[in-house]
């Protein structure tokens, strides 16, 4: 009983991801609420993002034209590369304002059950940017996850005969966590990676 | 560091209901990460919905033009009209299959504290098509809520003295509903409306 157009956009939202039938309906009846504008809005920067925003031809992060504003910015630490699994991981790591190198983004991780294998990734072009020379440090920032660690052991091994430092982000308990929520593996290497207050003896 | 167009894109998604800054940098990833069509269909069924739909004539639910697919049906009933608050509660009705009558959208309910009066929602145009004298049957379906009650109150002083017979939806328990879960409001409800199984000494 949907009037046609309502009903394409229903099925359009429903397609967001953990938005269902009837969280599309909300959106949909939310967005006819509102003065024309508002949705019109959000439909011209759905429209402009998908035509103006490119991948970053050095890191594969995105951008709007050519290299990423990160790739452009020679106030950064040139020597420094941080490898991440996805382009979103760039603004997580970028939000937290601790570090303050480049990037490249694989384009996923390690995953032979889902037929991901590294030449699937953006490995060859890791490869070339180290040929060249300027990078000195690669931190390898994928996942916590089987596939994440997976990529970052596969990483360690392929560079692991050259002359750049490599190291693995830490994991171990999250800031403001709980013990009692801990899974055993992240307390495992919580107490693994346990960092010494002091030296007796020395 | 995000680009332009895809912080303009994250602000638009904020806006939607329950969707924070969060989630609207999942949504904004999301949407770039799937085949341009995806999100382009979205932008166009926004502006498709936006530029087509409008108020139905007649019951001022949705309407692509003039009067709405339902007031159209001359097979429904039309001697019953169901007064509802939202356009949106037309098609939760009509998903039930439980109503073959008309429809009525106040645009609201009576809420003095919100500045809605019963002169801001569509009684005037609803005392119109009663005095046309095809209704028989009021059925009020305003939300079991203090609004919707008082609403329901004001359309009943109102009808009170016609020949149209009104009712209110039932309240009581939810069907699939929980004891426990119940609030003291429901219960009370529902043990007033108490529907009997036999009738002794008759």
């Amino acid at each position: 009983m949907l009037p046609p157009s309502l009903l394409r956009l229903v099925e359009e939202l429903s397609k967001l991801p953990s938005v269902g039938k009837k969280s599309a309906k909300r959106l949909a009846f939310h967005l006819l609420n509102q003065p024309k504008e508002t949705p019109l809005a959000l439909a011209r920067a759905i429209e402009a993002a998908v035509e103006q925003i490119g991948v970053c031809l050095t890191c594969f992060g995105l951008a709007e034209a050519g290299n990423c504003p990160i790739c452009s910015d020679l106030k950064r630490n040139q020597a420094q590369l941080c490898v991440v699994e996805e382009a979103r991981n760039i603004f997580t790591i970028e939000a937290s304002h601790v570090y303050s190198g480049l990037y490249h983004v694989l384009g996923g991780s390690i995953s032979p059950l889902a037929g991901i294998y590294p030449e699937d990734l953006r490995i060859r072009e890791l490869e070339q940017r180290i040929s060249e020379g300027k990078i000195k440090e690669l931190i390898v920032a994928t996942n916590p996850t089987l596939e994440g660690e997976a990529t970052a052991h596969y990483l360690t091994d392929l560079f692991l005969d050259s002359e750049v430092k490599i190291s693995r982000i830490a994991r171990g308990m999250p800031s403001g966590g709980d013990l009692e929520f801990a899974d055993p593996a992240t307390l495992a290497r919580a107490f693994e990676g346990r960092a010494p207050f002091n030296e007796p003896g020395k």
